[in-house]
């Protein structure tokens, strides 16, 4: 007998394979962890509102719909405007999708019938939202878990299912979001198998940037041209968040790139890049940053900072396995660039005097890194009962519990040389006497350098996704070597 | 003395410097407009919100902002959660910018003092969103005139301007929005610059996807090259809408390419290509629609059916002129298109009877073309006292009014085969008999042409923005061409 054929997502040529299967294993995996809730009523069914198709303020301009991530955890549709349901005794699966009116085949394409979406999505059963309180009816739905919770990172709160009638259910909206926040905080191997695809291509994409940045370049160009390699060779359409290519002092801000800050600077020779990009695939995040110099070629000071930056890196991959403080590691990559900044010079004295009054966060003011997965900042940094340390640097921590086999997590220690922080420790008398304010002015307008690698946490150590060069000599060396590219953008033969 | 320098919008290298002056000009028109206006009060005093910074769902991931697009063309701001005010009797103007964290700094980019915004806006002054009372207070104003008013597109009504403590001010909330729309109906001499130049680069890209294409790519590619020619090349960030790029029968979704139908089809040999797309430059748009055959030569149903819609194109675009009602360069391209579809044999009998029973909307089911400019699909096509004709095809066109000088258009008649539509008409007996079935089975899943250009209203007739091969011959020789491309995406010399 032939194995069952799982319908995947695929968008041709060498892109991923993704089985339905993945999306099914989800479920049942959130199943199992309400079944193990206590205070869960028999028949109780999760209910989730998908995503909404949105218009570019009062026009009828549609912005390019990317699902809601705890939607597509579930069920891996791409389609705006469903729910879904999930009967947690048994497992069951019902998608809804919105019955479309005739206009719709003219404007926007074929309309399906839903047998088509059970199949392409592998549920167990299809109906169209207008029938939601029939169909829910008909589980026999004693209590409805809606999705309600705040996301540690933003604040905000996700929006939970609605529809019209409604009233006629009991809800609980409060068992379902801790559980399956729980879930998404463990990849399975189906998940980390995307997750090393979106990684794979992200890297190349920052290879294919290494070879072709130029002094005289704006930085836009190379935002550009990541995304132009991610989607057409990787099938992206999405990054999974703006683009930050800040070069010489805009390397310094964490953040740039935002239409504020548009990676709008011509890249100059000397300056040092940070490019920090990654590629979204089937809602599967990505997030590395490479920093080298714009040129090919470090100086000795740009050498020092890189290095610094890459110990700390190297020294926390070497010490991440399950059960560390995801804190601890933090206060590693602080205690290295410390140690580091006084061989450069920049400061002077005790590091662990320095620790004590916090000296990392004035370098590394970021966390050091966070979970991934749909989300670029992935939920369940603070679940419960973990509360954030309130010290400089580490608040901005955005996880803060021990790691655990099956994390998937950012690894992005940096240094960076920010005016008005660096104005504030001198200003500071509990941290002015470590700097030699002398040498510090050398690196007034170097910006910054992070490295950013993800993880995957295994048994008893990580596997590295992401795969750039990484050393001094590396980077040189490829950035150099103009005979090939790793990976260039297939180019028609018509060039 | 020297002139005054005017601050310019500049994406640096050959992208276009768009002068503050441009914004300016507006804000003293949109003043002139209010001003003869019966009902206007003395002191009344515009007061607009810009656009707000929004996350993807509940989490922290911004979603790269575009501004509004009224603020936009008052104030040309790029900034997120601004306001401005304008005194109608002076025209001073007054931005409203936020007052930043200082953890901006650290995140975001440096905190620019309020001169700053006021010399890059070329502005009368510049204050904090907090002091709004306060300032508009300051300026007197009897009356706050906001904007609220219906998309005619869209449906949507725009979202008013609304501040803590404007309970204070006396507000009117009907004035502004038909005389900001009649404003942006027409273009001055800077918009139209604008314009143009969004089409050259639109134009540029959609020359280098016919160099490119070729069978056994995925229509995605095509979008990407596309969107990373227009940004690489013209600074455009952003598209005016997603990108349409449809083969095969997939050119006959007039909508297709969004997230239910991705653009995710194989580029097969003998496929029509029905690319759509256009790129944005400062928020000013493009909307430009090349169809060719993947292969670079055309059948000879394909040049049948090109050649109707190239027809009735051109006819139109020689018709057009101020004064002349669009509803009918709508009506003449259908009568255009059922005189070729009976020359190709696919109808047969009287054009006059076909059109009384809308045989045109059978295959041509949206409007003509639209006005273009900040939004896509520009504000202003049914003014008060204006009605959509009800009937089949007309009751699609965005636009009801008599065509007049600066206004911008796009002319984009096309002849799709959709089934649906097909069928109903053969099912229709006031259809049926100019039905030839037997040769219209032959273009079943033919997909659809469509020829679009923008055009600018002159004194006489049109100005061409749109610059791509349009004739059959013309088209053919560019893609056979391969010794050159117009217009290379510029490779790096390590290629």
């Amino acid at each position: 007998m032939a194995a069952r054929q799982e319908p995947v997502y695929w968008l041709g040529k060498d892109t991923l394979r993704v089985s339905a299967a993945l999306f099914a294993e989800n479920r049942r995996r959130l199943c199992q962890g309400l079944r193990a809730k206590k205070g869960l009523l028999p028949k109780s069914v999760v209910l989730l509102q998908g995503g909404e198709q949105k218009q570019r303020y009062c026009t009828d301009t549609d912005l390019l719909f990317r699902q809601e991530s705890f939607f597509h955890w579930a069920f891996g549709v791409t389609e705006a405007d469903c729910y879904a349901a999930i009967d947690v005794d048994t497992g069951k699966s019902v998608l809804f999708v919105p019955k479309l009116p005739e206009s719709y085949g003219t404007w926007m394409g074929e309309i399906y019938p839903r047998e088509h979406f059970q199949q392409k999505y592998a549920v167990d059963e299809v109906q169209y939202t207008c029938d939601i309180p029939d169909a829910v009816a008909n589980m026999s739905a004693a209590v409805l878990l809606t999705l309600r919770g705040q996301n540690t990172d933003s604040g905000s709160i996700c929006r939970e299912a609605s529809f019209e009638g409604i009233s006629r259910f009991q809800v609980n909206n409060t068992l379902l979001h801790p559980v399956i926040v729980e879930c998404r905080l463990i990849k399975t191997d189906m998940e980390l198998e995307v997750l090393r695809y979106t990684n794979r291509i992200s890297s190349e994409a920052h290879k294919e940037l290494m070879k072709h940045v130029k002094p005289g370049q704006k930085e836009y160009e190379m935002e550009s041209l990541f995304q132009h390699y991610c989607y057409t060779r990787g099938g992206m359409r999405h990054t999974s968040y703006t683009c930050i290519c800040g070069t010489g002092n805009n390397s310094s801000v964490l953040h740039y790139g935002h239409a504020g800050a548009a990676n709008d600077k011509t890249i100059m020779d000397g300056d040092m890049c940070l490019f920090d990009m990654g590629g979204e695939y089937y809602c599967y995040s990505s997030d590395i940053t490479c920093s080298f110099p714009a040129n090919g070629k470090f100086t000795p000071d740009q050498k020092a900072i890189y290095e610094a930056v890459l110990k700390s890196s190297r020294d926390v991959l070497a010490a991440l396995k399950p059960g560390v403080k995801w804190t601890e590691m933090h206060r590693l990559a602080d205690r290295v660039h410390l140690e580091e900044l006084v061989k450069i010079g920049i400061l002077s004295g005790s590091v662990e005097d320095m620790l004590k009054v916090h000296m990392g966060s004035v370098f590394m003011p970021h966390g050091l890194g966070h979970l991934l997965g749909i989300d670029v900042h992935d939920v369940g940094g603070y679940p419960e009962g973990v509360e954030r340390i309130d010290e400089p640097g580490l608040k901005s921590l955005r996880m803060g519990r021990l790691v655990r086999e099956r994390m998937v997590l950012t690894v992005e220690p940096g240094i960076y040389f920010i005016n008005h922080l660096l104005d504030q420790a001198l200003a500071n008398p509990a941290q002015n006497g470590f700097i030699n304010n002398q040498v510090l002015a050398r690196f007034r307008g170097f910006g910054g350098v992070r490295i950013e690698d993800d993880i995957a946490v295994t048994a008893n150590g990580v596997e590295l996704l992401t795969c750039v060069p990484r050393t001094v000599e590396e980077i040189e060396a490829f950035m150099a070597d103009t005979s090939k590219s790793f990976s260039p953008v297939v180019v028609s033969d018509k060039f």
